[in-house]
């Protein structure tokens, strides 16, 4: 306990150094602890309740939208991930291969799964024969290897928590509307649920999954003005079913391929909201999924009748929102930092003052907001004022992500604007790959994605001057 | 549609070859797809919702006793596994190793953890530093992975799904406490929320967890005669803390070793409810596990107003159970058959007659009684009807395994018995290893577990003749 005191103070400020203040959030809020395995990271139990939390949501909504939750293994036999080309060539340089089981070695070596497109596509040949058997809307939640040289947590790890849906259907244009549904979804779920805005659009070809036809991606804007690809949701059209030998007899009797997606988001989810809400006393949290929304802190709780009063209202909150006390003999100094650290959303503070007046302190870690509320309106106040938190923290994200976008219309402004912060920056483009790549070498930015919500800004690309295709924001990125 | 109507019917008599009927239940009542995998297996929506029923009722078990959730990482470092001696020579001959990260060979090999002993120590030894630390009460859910040669679907496979949870406590007492108070309440749990009896007892050491000190184990029956470990619970004292020097600082300001436990879960627990309660025409679900535990099925639904009252009784139904209609359009006597098979709890019918007398047709499915209920009265019977189901489970199966526990006192005799048919044969022991390999020899057993409540059945051991120490059961098993 002497340690974690002086340890939950030192705290290096956002502005000084805003990837050492991640990593002391990261460490100081419990939420992660490193491990020999490299790259590799223990969920610690609060960063583990945030996780669930998102789950909790994420799957009520899946399954309210006709999706069914799976198993499928762990490993991919290598000729299983060689049967889509494009795949194979994004996937193979990155993966972990298993070559012994026990003591012997293997005829075929194994990968550990970096995404699971070839074990759905399998076991959807064994199962879908008839358009009856379609749409089939599976999902699963688990944890992906991907081989990568460095890592931060939540952001970039070799191992990573998320849900992959791999859904197979009678035409394109259901697969279409599938791919753009759990795009939908996945904003709604952010903007509403984790307080964090994004830009809904399409990748350029070069930034799209490998073997998809389009990836549609939601982008959000971290603190730092950097930017963070938050979910994707591809279209594969039937290139996978082709590859995988899946058809079905049509209801004109002729036999089709079925036409697939995939969509996913991650426990990167958490690094995003610890970048877009944290501040420098620690994590923020959105109310939706904080593992305790209200702590209750007792002050001069050995006076008579505090840690009782305390405690009954502890019991009495957590009928509707997950309370925590904390009657330990750490200081109320202490306890408020510890749980500012943490991010909860609401601190209730009950002392003897308090108690003859019937009222306590609710103070919010969004703005440090304090107001003296009646005992008897809690059960209205605190949903109130959990929601304003929630409305708070959107608006704030919001508010940085507006002043840090800018538009350009020739390469030199955008190098410009580039150079002055990081930040999104609006352009037109042409459509073409030699720009992106040019952009990312005079500019350091790559492209996040063609907003649905185009605009017109010109009428030529930024970066050739050649008749421009698409509206398209460029940042530097996550 | 076509190909199922014919699927579902073919069904392996248990009475002829068990294995085969459990075998074509696993398949027909789609629970599992076998993969290209070796050893490992999809598990499909119906399987995976009977698993995360499971997961629910457990994880609220588990927090309410004070654990909480985290995650560890999928590897293992070679140099971590081999700390403790004794759980290294376990479990690296059955291990799955990582030797390549993309194409890169690596400097140290990774196996897939096959339990989470040396992670969990590992993290403990970075976090436990004073008896203010302790107790660590930490669970989590995942796969593991274990080499097997063969494999069978939920009973015996390379990828296995299940919880582990791993303890540190300031004495040996506590730990002791809490290795029996797991063990308990997944006791209580087969009991109660699986309707399956148990024998709560001790492994002896040649069948205890590699590096534990003590194995609790509870025992079920099945239906074929032969036993099942359904969940396990270890007391490490301080040997794991020793090899990964994890100290604190006691009460009396001495530096101190923890004292450790972990207990398991698995979907084996699939596997046992299958064979438990499952009949000639498929599988029969205890009803807090049962994703459906109503199907809803309109009788003559091409009648006027019979699909309106069969969907407005399924809405009303959600309120309080799980409930599905099917309102497709297969034939009734399909639909009953179909739901037979995946081992529904109750069948509502509902047709033009019932609807004319405000009634309804409710049809168990463990004995398929059939009763006629007043559709006023559905919230008080459905409730009613499936805690009966639960009772009759349990009851049918602790009748089983009661006619199919012998004792002996005599080699000749446990030999005689054991050849007679599959059973649980209870003898004293005298407690040596030599005995339980000679059982095995001469009478395909091996031993279950000397079980808490013990009986005096002789003074001799079974075996060997020389004074007998305790009372052990014996079984074949899976």
């Amino acid at each position: 306990m002497a340690d974690n005191k002086k340890m939950v103070r030192e705290i290096t400020s956002m502005e000084d150094d805003f990837a050492q203040w991640y990593t002391d959030v990261v460490k100081k809020a419990e939420l992660v602890d490193y491990s020999s395995v490299r790259g590799c990271m223990v969920i610690r139990p609060y960063g583990w309740a945030i996780w669930e939390n998102i789950q909790k949501i994420l799957d009520a909504r899946f399954k309210a939208t006709g999706h069914e939750n799976v198993a499928m293994p762990l490993f991919i036999p290598e000729s299983l991930l060689q049967k889509e080309k494009d795949h194979v060539e994004g996937f193979a340089p990155e993966v972990a291969w298993v070559t012994h089981g026990g003591s012997e070695e293997l005829t075929e070596r194994l990968c550990v799964r970096p995404t699971s497109e070839t074990l759905f596509c399998e076991h959807y040949s064994h199962i879908i024969h008839s358009y009856r058997d379609l749409p089939k809307l599976y999902n699963q939640w688990c944890s992906v290897v991907r081989w990568e040289k460095t890592s931060r947590p939540f952001l970039r790890s070799v191992e990573f928590y998320w849900q992959e849906g791999h859904t197979m259907h009678e035409t394109a244009e259901e697969a279409m509307e599938e791919t753009e549904r759990m795009l939908n979804l996945y904003a709604d779920f952010c903007e509403h649920e984790l307080a964090m805005p994004v830009i809904r659009g399409q990748k350029t070809d070069k930034e799209k999954f490998a073997g998809a036809q389009a990836t549609y991606t939601i982008e959000a804007m971290m603190h730092d003005g950097k930017a963070l690809q938050s979910g994707t949701s591809h279209y594969f059209g039937d290139g996978f079913a082709r590859a995988f030998d899946i058809t079905f007899t049509g209801r004109d009797n002729t036999l089709q391929y079925p036409h697939q997606t995939s969509w996913g988001m991650s426990t990167r989810l958490i690094g995003a909201i610890i970048m877009t809400h944290g501040d420098d006393n620690g994590l923020v949290l959105p109310p939706a999924v904080a593992p305790i929304q209200v702590v209750v802190i007792p002050v001069a709780q050995h006076k008579e009748g505090v840690l009782e009063k305390a405690r009954e209202l502890a019991d009495r909150l957590s009928r509707f929102c997950r309370v925590k006390i904390d009657d330990s003999d750490n200081s109320a100094g202490w306890k408020y930092a510890e749980y500012e650290m943490k991010g909860v959303p609401l601190r209730l503070e009950i002392g003897p003052r308090d108690i003859e007046e019937n009222q306590c302190v609710l103070v919010r870690r969004d703005n440090r907001e304090k107001a003296f509320v009646s005992l008897d309106a809690l059960e209205e106040t605190i949903p109130r004022l959990l929601e304003s938190v929630r409305q708070g923290l959107y608006d704030k994200a919001l508010a940085n992500r507006e002043a840090r976008t800018v538009t350009a219309t020739t390469l030199e402004e955008l190098v410009e604007k580039a150079g002055a912060q990081n930040c999104f920056i609006k352009t037109m483009w042409c459509g073409d790959e030699a720009c992106e790549l040019k952009l990312k070498e005079v500019a350091g930015v790559t492209s996040r994605c063609m907003p649905f919500a185009q605009e017109h800004l010109a009428d030529t690309c930024v970066c050739c001057g050649r008749p421009a295709k698409t509206m398209i924001y460029w940042g530097k990125a996550y």
